[in-house]
């Protein structure tokens, strides 16, 4: 067991043993009422108890036992030639969990995994909580050094790894070895129609399939003791300090689930395209959400507009996800790549508020976005743009400027709110007044693994500080307007980067845009914007300097433009620090 | 406080107070890492914290504050010429719980009302709750001796009466005036375009417009301290014994309300008619589901086709709930009653299996019926009969016994299994072998107020056992059988009368029928028909054995037929004790 989740569950045992002093832990799911229950225990005066009869740990494995009945024979996992029925998926994910155990796996222990959005992805998400164990998925676009660092501070046991990325995992393997006694042990994800690397040899360890071919469908699955138990660690993307793992717990993945599927509208038996990395957030707590409904998991190696596509066209796509740069690469695809879209298809944006010029050419396509927001901390999606119909005949300006906004709090969170950092007091909903966005709630992290201080300092206040900065609408919705490091102060006034890249976006050269601040040592800061255009497109600095103009307030106009490629996580999300660095390196303009 | 509630709260501070010793109960909402959390507390040392941030007490009333923003100028509740919107109404029920809290009313105070589907109706479920306190829904139906009797034993500090009830209420108080020295203070509701009745005086209590207006709007809530605590009581119907107080939790009214709402395919903002009785396992919990999707609730003071039709075309009603009788009334309803429907209207049954002729009728007319199933104990729904696409394509009888099944659990409950009752093993999975339904998780109530005996009872074994007889079929839907007391055993053989009814129902000229024992001295009991016909039709006893004859096995065919009224609760359950007690009456046949 990783000792570091130790603690946890020497509190739930101890807390189980106080209610149920005489019961094991095998027979807490029987109760008894045979007097050794007595007074100050679960048992009331009044006629009320609370034991295993009404009180049961939440826990999203429910949702792949409830479809295994519900949905037995429906397609829940479907991959090119590779399809599996809900009834399947279950065996498929006991196996798994049995054959983590036989390998030694505890209560508690990690399991990483290194891979795209393949079946076994998807599997990883049942068979791992069902042994008892934690998740961690690893950002497919780490390097070896990086990955070996966060299998040392995860102390995974084991790391699943797909076959493309064997070369990284190898790497990084060696370099644990070099400080590390008892380096993970390694298990082969490859296509099932396909045999492994010729770098992979027996002895490198397992490969998934005849892994799982050893575990036992009959096994008794590891239920979470306490709700609160760990399920997953979640690495942000470190786009300005070292990753920090994000823990989620059993509770708050079962009811982020819940909230995000009921908020995307997804009734029974979605079919969901998995656009949005399951390593991102645990895919927005989706692999669970689609199971409680049933739906079927349309798997994607490759998120590029042919295969996205194809798919949709293929399964007869209802829902998918993705960040506005998923949104942006499929508005700006070669026609050549475009398939008529069976029916609507439902998206889900986030990450980044979606520009208006790529939620009107989505709409047009046949698409239909919605807008959510959150954070890894907040188990992905916080708060919803909830849709009103009297928008609908809205000017399509309007419109979009509407859906860009965050919007209000979902299902699963208690309270968002606009703060002032400082004395913690709401800003005034006026549609003006900045200040940080702060979560609280069932669905924000149980805290950062093994960094106290980092746990401590974003809870500070008694609630969750995302970092963001945002103004509320006299309708109670929030709108972002930049991260709280990202913000440029000019002359005084802040300018927020998120409104100035509204505007870049809406030029029709422009296929992407970031804005920093440049210092200035008249101004302070001035802003500076990095751009990349559409391809056949040639426009100078001049003119993108005097669209802005046209466009914006004078002070909040770029004074420079840069073109060039964005420097991007493996989300999608733009490495400002990066750009910041190099308009640093451009001193001073006046 | 209601003493026998204080328990719960006694046990909710102690365990608050273990884990931030030094935190007062109002700032609980704040923590502070000053260094006061020691070991053993809820900060592990492995960087994860549990506090107010991430760990907030589930309750419904979260909904009702999230649709007050997200959906401020909808429409929550019409009634006539009555309409508020979200923010209205939760104005409205944060004035109710300010005044409730001005009457007295503490944390764990019973509140009772007893009043059919009317706005103030709606608003007692949340503004009670509010306020800390315990709602207890009387059935409109029950007689002054009842009412006395029930406010008595929920110890209710206030009674909400309708203008309608007020007589029984008065007579109840008077009763209870014999031996309480402080009786429940009495609040009068009337139509708000309607006076006060003539036998109600200022002396006798409150008027609850009056009482709302005493009311602050900026009331803080007092919000559950623990999510196990009551949130409402709600007194089985008695068919055959003495009332019991089911007690439901907020975790499990948060729950319910979800996977209700999920499972009835209510998106965003449904309309939903309030054809259920709120009283009744408090309207299925969703006058709560209803606030979590900002939907609209139709209210409806009488349940009679009529104004069904016309809400449904005055209101564009997308949803509404009804046992088996109610949907019997709307097809035998007089064409002159009916209006057609502006779309498909989406209707939830349960209570007691739907006849095949009945879900005919109901999609012939343009209504969606799907099947659920639970108990006053479930909260109301408990399982679903989860249906499949594939079925859509068989043939209408083979359709309609399908979905006469109950199905599988809802996603808010754990397990819903066939058991023996005495060995508590699991029946076999092949349709025919009975055994008793057992359910497990969540959203099973916390007990029965006062009744410790009972409680335990119906929790032995480590399951919640229903007293209904079913199989489960090989695809794991269960299928209810009988009541476990309403099984007829004639020669040996298990007569389900569930069955006979079933048969009964197909009869064209039979508008009512059920099933019972009467006594034998050769086969021990034989099925004993009790029958009501629809107008205008005239057959006789034997046209009917013959019909069941030609239909059933013959030992299942009732051997005697009787046509009268058939005595019903409140909530159109046959009081089938009533039937036995005339069966008996009737002596041996052979």
């Amino acid at each position: 067991m990783n000792p570091f989740f130790k603690n946890s569950l020497i509190r739930c045992i101890f807390s189980l043993n106080r209610l149920h002093p005489n019961l094991s832990h095998d027979s807490r799911r029987f109760c008894h009422f045979s007097g050794d229950i007595g007074p100050g225990s679960w048992k009331s005066t009044e006629g009320l108890v609370r034991c295993p009869v009404n009180d049961v740990p939440l826990s999203p494995i429910t949702f792949l036992e409830r479809s295994a009945t519900a949905y037995r024979d429906r397609t829940s996992v479907v991959y090119g030639s590779v399809k599996y029925t809900w009834s399947e998926t279950q065996e498929r994910c006991l196996k798994l969990a049995s054959a983590l155990t036989q390998l030694g796996i505890s209560r508690g222990d990690v399991v990483a995994v290194l891979a795209p959005n393949v079946p076994a992805m998807y599997e990883l998400h049942f068979g791992v909580p069902m042994a008892g164990a934690v998740l961690c998925t690893l950002n497919t676009r780490h390097n070896s050094a990086m990955v070996s660092t966060l299998l040392r501070h995860s102390e995974a046991k084991i790391i699943f790894v797909d076959y493309q990325l064997l070369e990284i995992a190898h790497v990084a393997l060696d370099l644990l070895k070099k400080t590390e006694t008892k380096p993970p042990i390694l298990v082969l994800i490859v296509e099932s129609d396909g045999s492994p690397p010729t770098n992979f040899s027996t002895s490198d360890g397992y490969e998934y399939e005849s892994l799982l071919a050893t575990g036992q469908s009959e096994f008794e699955i590891r239920r979470p003791i306490d709700e609160w138990d760990p399920i997953s660690v979640n690495y942000t993307s470190g786009t300005t300090s070292s990753p920090k793992g994000v823990v989620y717990n059993h509770r708050g993945a079962y009811l982020n689930s819940l909230a995000t599927f009921v908020l995307h509208g997804m009734g029974s038996m979605p079919v969901y395209l998995w656009t949005v990395p399951m390593f991102h957030c645990n895919g927005w707590c989706l692999p669970w959400g689609v199971a409680a409904q049933g739906g079927t998991n349309v798997c994607l190696r490759r998120v590029i507009p042919k295969d996205i596509f194809d798919s949709i066209a293929l399964h007869k796509v209802t829902h998918m996800g993705g960040a506005p740069t998923v949104l942006n690469m499929i508005v700006n695809s070669p026609v050549s790549d475009r398939r008529p879209l069976p029916s609507k298809v439902e998206v889900m944006t986030g990450g980044s508020p979606p520009p208006p010029p790529i939620l009107r050419k989505m709409e047009e396509l046949g698409f239909g976005v919605s807008h959510l927001y959150g954070l890894t901390e907040t188990y992905g999606p916080g708060t919803i743009c909830t849709w009103k119909p009297e928008w609908d005949s809205l000017p399509p300006d309007e419109r979009y400027k509407l859906k860009a906004r965050q919007g209000v709090q979902h299902l699963g969170l208690e309270e968002v709110d606009i703060k002032d950092p400082v004395t913690m007091k709401s800003v005034t909903a006026d549609g003006k007044t900045m200040g940080e966005v702060m979560f609280r709630g069932n669905t924000v992290m149980s805290g950062y693994l093994k960094d106290e201080k980092a746990t401590e300092e974003a809870f500070r206040g008694g609630w969750f500080r995302s970092g963001d900065l945002a103004v509320k609408h006299p309708d109670g919705y929030i709108e972002m307007k930049d991260r709280l490091k990202d913000i440029i102060i000019s002359g005084g006034e802040n300018i927020s980067t998120v409104e100035v890249e509204t505007v870049l976006y809406n030029h029709p050269a422009i296929l992407e845009a970031a804005v920093v601040a440049r210092p200035d040592n008249h101004w302070g800061q001035t802003p500076c914007a990095f751009v990349k255009l559409k391809e056949g497109f040639d426009v100078d600095a001049q003119e993108i300097l005097k669209f802005c103009r046209d466009h914006l307030p004078h002070y909040m106009a770029p004074k420079t433009v840069i073109f060039e490629d964005l420097p991007r996580t493996s989300t999608g999300k733009i490495q400002k620090f990066i750009l910041r660095e190099k308009a640093k390196a451009l001193g001073s303009l006046s």
